[in-house]
């Protein structure tokens, strides 16, 4: 399971004023929180002004890597801000997003292969957002396509299957679930990554149904989850359900974590 | 999603003592605190000596009966522990269990039609202990056919896909969930439940397991459980899955549950 850490993302009002302080310490404290957690990827999104995010993004992208040794899931819609950011990450770089809307992959897609990027690609295609399930495979394939016209693997590629939330569309979980299942069985060599708690959007205790949504979408396929690990019980679902799921040899990882006082 | 509370077993050394002292209190204790966390059954296990087991078992279900308004499930494979128990207990009693093992279903199964009774059906036939998903799918033909021989219909039916721990067999999450999906999809009209807490044998931390288990078995098709609904996080594990898996209008039980501060 591949654990991109959310946490650092501008619309949150304290990483929102450490980007305008340039506020080092916070985001190396909330990257190191993440890492020490278990994140694989600190997500990066730095979307304040457009005119100032390329600056910000590059500072927001050394400033993590300063702290942790680890890559950085860059997660902006500007090109430029992507093009800035490659060029001081060290490591392979996650782009976070692609589609296969128009505008948007054209000059994205290069970058993806010229710095031997991990790619994030949204099932979200020229219609915009997607209602069904095969909505969203269509996109899938659109945006397969692409990727592969760009000579990139789909061995690179995280899809991530645009959840919604529960609270608007009682069906929003089964249809993660199934586009994430047939995802698995259409691109058995694509990895499967989401945007876990926008389906507990609007709800109380959004923790309880994201951790549960969690475990569920694994079960069906899914193997890399954009998420906060440092929320109660999270992490514990990742490692409950790589046991139960025979990812973990002999419950190592699992016993582990129990050992180390790490399960809630 | 149908609960069994499981906590009154004579395997727990609390419940013997009450057994064998005719502690009333103490089981009406135990089924009330089920019951309050959201049990809709209450097992009763009086299997301590089988001279006395009939007579434990009627003291059993007499005393949950008279401390809540409540079915019970008769957990026992002594056919005249059955018959007593089942001569005593008000509303429709849950059978737990039937197998297509030969001696053991020709006693129950005629008790089952005569008590309209609800049935725990393993999927273990005549080669006992099932191994693969295929021997458990066999197992349930043959179990289907013994129950619709006897007249009775499919709906009341509870297979059990006998789940095994992870510890031993790291394959066990995945054929209890591909058994779950495939008894779905071949007996519609029957329900699906199990002794979850099998599953996380012999390993540390053991509710971390079961929580994460059950989400995952109700979204491959389970909707009914043996667990311990006083078990920490569990019965959130219930109530999110059920908003998550559309089995909640409006997510008004989770809601519900939420501003109730029933969620942990």
């Amino acid at each position: 399971m591949l654990v991109i850490g959310e946490r650092i993302n501008s619309t949150r009002k304290a990483i929102r004023k450490a980007i305008l302080d340039r506020d080092a310490d916070c985001i190396r404290k909330e990257a190191q929180r993440q890492v020490e957690a278990g994140a694989d990827y600190i997500d990066a999104n730095a979307g304040i002004e457009p005119e100032r995010e390329p600056d910000d993004l590059v500072w927001l992208t050394e400033t993590i890597q300063s702290a942790v040794d680890c890559p950085v899931s860059l997660d902006t819609a500007s090109p430029d801000a992507m093009k800035a950011a490659l060029g001081v990450h060290k490591g392979t770089p996650m782009i976070n997003s692609i589609t296969g809307e128009e505008g948007r992959h054209e000059t994205v897609l290069p970058l993806a292969d010229e710095h031997d990027a991990r790619l994030v690609a949204l099932t979200m295609g020229r219609a915009g957002m997607p209602r069904t399930v095969e909505d969203r495979m269509e996109a899938a394939r659109g945006v397969a396509d692409l990727i592969s016209g760009q000579g990139i693997g789909l061995d690179r590629v995280y899809f991530d299957p645009v959840l919604c939330s529960v609270a608007t569309e009682s069906e929003a979980g089964q249809i993660a679930l199934e586009t994430v299942s047939r995802l698995r069985d259409e691109f058995p060599d694509a990895h499967i990554t989401c945007g876990l708690s926008n389906i507990s959007f609007g709800l109380p205790q959004r923790n309880v149904l994201n951790r549960n949504a969690l475990a569920m979408l694994m079960a069906a396929g899914l193997d890399s989850a954009i998420i906060d690990p440092t929320e109660p019980h999270m992490m514990s679902a990742v490692r409950a359900a790589e046991a139960l799921l025979g990812q973990d040899d002999f419950c190592m990882n699992y016993i582990t974590a129990a050992r180390g006082g790490e399960l809630d």
